[in-house]
Order: C-alpha cells, then sequence, then structure tokens
C-alpha cells in the first residue's frame, strides 16, 4: 500500500510534468490520450488520476476542447512555496542590479545537479522574463550552478558527477570534473561566478552564492547576457553582484517568515 | 486501486495545504507529527508521502530543523499554470491601473464558490503584494467574486449558494440570495461591480469581468481601498478598470500562448 501510493504520487507528478513540457503550453493544453503516451502510462489510470488532480485544483480542463492544463491552485500553493521571505526580500535588489548593470537578473536554486530559476528580472520587457522562472540548466556549465556549489568539497562534486556524461553545451564549459573542481575553486577564491561561453557561445554570466543566516549556501544571484556587452567588465559585474548577494545574505529572512503569514483578508473586497 | 489512488493524491494535497497555512509559514516549516495532527492522517503514511513528495520536489526538508515546507519545485510548475498569457498580459496593466487609481489592483479568478488572487499589484510596497497572492475570500461579498459571477443565471446562483449559511463579514453584505441576485443584476446592467463595505467595514473595492476569445469570463481585475479614499470615485474607478478588463478581454491569450513556450536556455549561463 505504501508502494501504491508512491506510485500514484509518481504518476500525478509525471502527468503534472507533461502539463508543463512545451508542447502543452503550445498547444493550451492536453488531452488525456496525449498525455497517457508522454507519460507512458494507461489512459484509463491517467484518466483517474486527472479527475483526481482536476477536484484538487491542480488541473483545469477547458470546457470545450476537454483538455487540460495545469490549474490556478498550483499558483495559490506555489505562493506559500520555497523561501517567500527570500523571493520578496531579492525581487526589489534584482530590479536594482538590472538597472545597474543594464542585463537579465535572476534568482535561482540547486535541486540535484541543476539550477532552477525561480525570480527573473529584464530589462525592459517584462514577457521575455517570465518566461525564465522555473526552466531548468545544468549546474556544472553555468554560473549560477557554479556559484550553488562554491562550499561543496571536491569529494562531493566528484561524488555528484561521476555518473553520466559530460556535455559541452558551450565552447568553453569544463572539459572534465577536475576542470570543474579547478573552476569551482577558482571562484571559491575571487567570492562569485564567471562563466564565458560555457552554456553557449557568444554568452557570459556571472553569479554570487546567498547564505542564509546559518552561512549555509540557498540560492544564488547572476546576471547574464550577451559576450559583447558584458566582456571586460566582468570584474565590475562579479562586484555588483556579490555586493547584493551579502547584502541579501545578511538579511534573517528565515526568522522574519512570520511578519508574512498574518493580515486579515481586507485587501481584497 | 482506483480508490487507493485517490486517496494517496487526497493526503498529499492535505499535506501541501498544512503547509501552505499561516502557522507553517510562521514557523518556518512543520514537523512530521504537527502535520498528522493537521490533516488527520496516521503518521506512518504522512511520513511516507512526505518522503516521496520531497523526492518529487514539492516539499523541502530543512536539514537542521528536519521540519518540512512547500519546496522550489511547485514554483517550477506554477510558473506553467494557469494562464500564462494572461499573467503576462495583466502585469503591466495592473502597475499601470495602480499608477492611476493610487491603490491597489488584483487579478482573481474564481474557485468553486471563492476567489483566488493570481496577481497582486500594490501602490508602493511590494511586499504587501506578494503576501496576497494565493488568498482565497468568498465570492458572493467581494467585487470580484461577484464579476466573476456576472454571467451565471440566477437559477445557477440559487443553486451555488443553496447550501450552507450566509456569513455577513461586512457590515454592508448581501442578506440573502435574492439580495445576491439583485446585486449581480445591477452589476452586470452597470458593466462593473461595486462592493462597498461588503466583506469588511471600511473597505470599498470595484472589479470587472475578463473575458476569453469566446467571450466566457475566465478571470476578474479589482482595484480596493480604504473607503475613505475610494468613496465618491467609485464610477471613475469603475470606468478605468472596465476599460482595463475590456483591453485584456480583446486579446487573443489563450491561442498566443505558443509564442512563450519557445526559446533556448540561453538567458542563464
Amino acid at each position: 500500500m505504501a508502494t501504491e501510493s508512491a506510485t500514484s504520487l509518481r504518476r500525478a507528478h509525471a502527468i503534472l510534468l507533461a502539463l508543463s513540457s512545451d508542447e502543452a503550453a503550445a498547444k493550451g493544453g492536453l488531452g488525456v490520450i496525449r498525455i497517457a503516451v508522454l507519460t507512458g502510462r494507461e489512459k484509463s489510470q491517467v484518466s483517474r488520476t486527472l479527475r483526481t488532480l482536476s477536484e484538487l485544483g491542480f488541473v483545469d480542463r477547458d470546457p470545450d476542447t476537454l483538455s487540460y492544463r495545469l490549474g490556478w491552485g498550483l499558483i495559490s500553493l506555489s505562493a506559500r512555496a520555497g523561501e517567500q521571505r527570500l523571493l520578496e526580500a531579492t525581487s526589489p535588489l534584482l530590479v536594482r542590479l538590472v538597472n545597474e548593470v543594464g542585463e537579465g537578473a535572476h534568482l535561482s536554486v540547486l535541486k540535484g545537479k541543476e539550477v532552477l530559476t525561480v525570480l527573473s528580472e529584464s530589462p525592459g520587457q517584462a514577457l521575455q522574463a517570465v518566461n525564465w522562472v522555473g526552466r531548468m540548466v545544468p549546474a556544472y556549465c553555468t554560473s549560477s550552478g557554479r556559484a550553488l556549489l562554491l562550499d561543496h568539497e571536491e569529494s562531493e562534486l566528484i561524488r555528484l558527477w561521476e555518473e553520466g556524461s559530460w556535455p559541452r553545451p558551450g565552447p568553453n564549459a569544463p572539459a572534465d570534473v577536475d576542470d570543474f573542481c579547478a573552476r569551482v575553486a577558482h571562484a571559491r577564491a575571487e567570492g562569485y561566478v564567471v562563466a564565458d561561453e560555457e552554456l553557449e557561445a557568444g554568452l557570459v554570466a556571472v553569479a554570487a552564492p546567498i547564505r542564509d543566516e546559518r552561512g549555509r549556501i540557498s540560492a544564488a544571484l547572476d546576471v547574464s547576457g550577451p559576450k559583447f556587452r558584458l566582456e571586460g567588465r566582468t570584474h565590475l559585474v562579479g562586484a555588483r553582484i556579490k555586493a547584493t548577494s551579502d547584502e541579501l545574505s545578511s538579511i534573517d529572512w528565515r526568522s522574519r517568515a512570520a511578519s508574512h503569514a498574518a493580515g486579515a483578508p481586507a485587501h481584497l473586497g
């Protein structure tokens, strides 16, 4: 029964992931049959799970097309997810960073060996920013990934990356785990990370870690943009990002979460 | 087995709701025993479910206190949830509304008989706004609730509210279902809704519905603030909100979702 329960949750999760895919976004939703194909599950099981997920607000069904989409209920839950206090404190500082540096700035957290963007701010266009939140990129060839791994011992890094291959998406991506560990050590000494064409040709990014009140790295701040605009001033940008990250690290954002939980529903009406 | 699967999902949902409570936010997380008490479930079951939820990224566990919190993975999913195109299109218009009216403005959707805030903008302080997203308020005594119900037939409204009591949180809340139906009919004729001290004494709110490309009401826009500041200009504010809602209704935001799904991960680095 315990296993059955975990299986149900994993099936539900696989369905939600399918509904968060580019295909689902492009089509404005997916039908039961397509979800069954994408998740490799039986149609009848998928159908039953979708019914429960719909009842719980995790998915919404279009009354015309009968296709399913991720539901508004997820927005409700996610408004309380992660470190809300950190998100709130970071939001205005991201705006400031973007104004200072003139490039997009992002807050991310580590999920396994990948980096998840949780907050974005771009110069000018909000649309571009929205599109980025929720995306995952590999940690080993991104500035934010390296910033999130700055405290990891070399042995931990080797253990994390001992399995799997080393794809090199950008021309300067780390060649192997030794190269990667050397770059982490270098960034540790600098206090910030520069990734120069590691994820993609022509792309430069600079990042620094944010620490919680116990000194542990819990998130990273990064600025990224085209090489021709960032080249030659990565030290300057690094210093700005490090200063902003240090400012966020000095906030006791966990214990202050309480002040944001209160409040009567007087705001609407 | 089908029932067992639904039971597992409902238990998981109950746990996530407990972790989205004010208590969880205030304490920065909850332990297994407290979650079991709050959800009325067996500790061993709760513990097993939490393990799977943690594995899937729905919850995160604090390595020091061992308490659970809603996880960053939810942010990832919710970034694709709801009508992203509507959220993106509304965001700059909310900012404009706040500047025009000088009060907080919100986007909400209907969940059963309640209204869920999905986007908020406040004059000045971002902190206040963040706190509101994800909150639910009753639909029958709020302007946005009535705006979301504007197309409902009287018989549907009566059916929705035939069960349960009529608490009157504010001095001018509808007295009964007839009163409520009359207010809906009045707002339908005006094209926007005014709720004057219905949810709370001293609070005035004005709302208008947003329609999708098929003409169906899918969300509502509202502005709310203290009575002394909004009194005497609800018609003006109503006209502004209606104009903004009409602008959003004219956007074919569903079919344009595709343009936001594409894009290589070049934004980070």
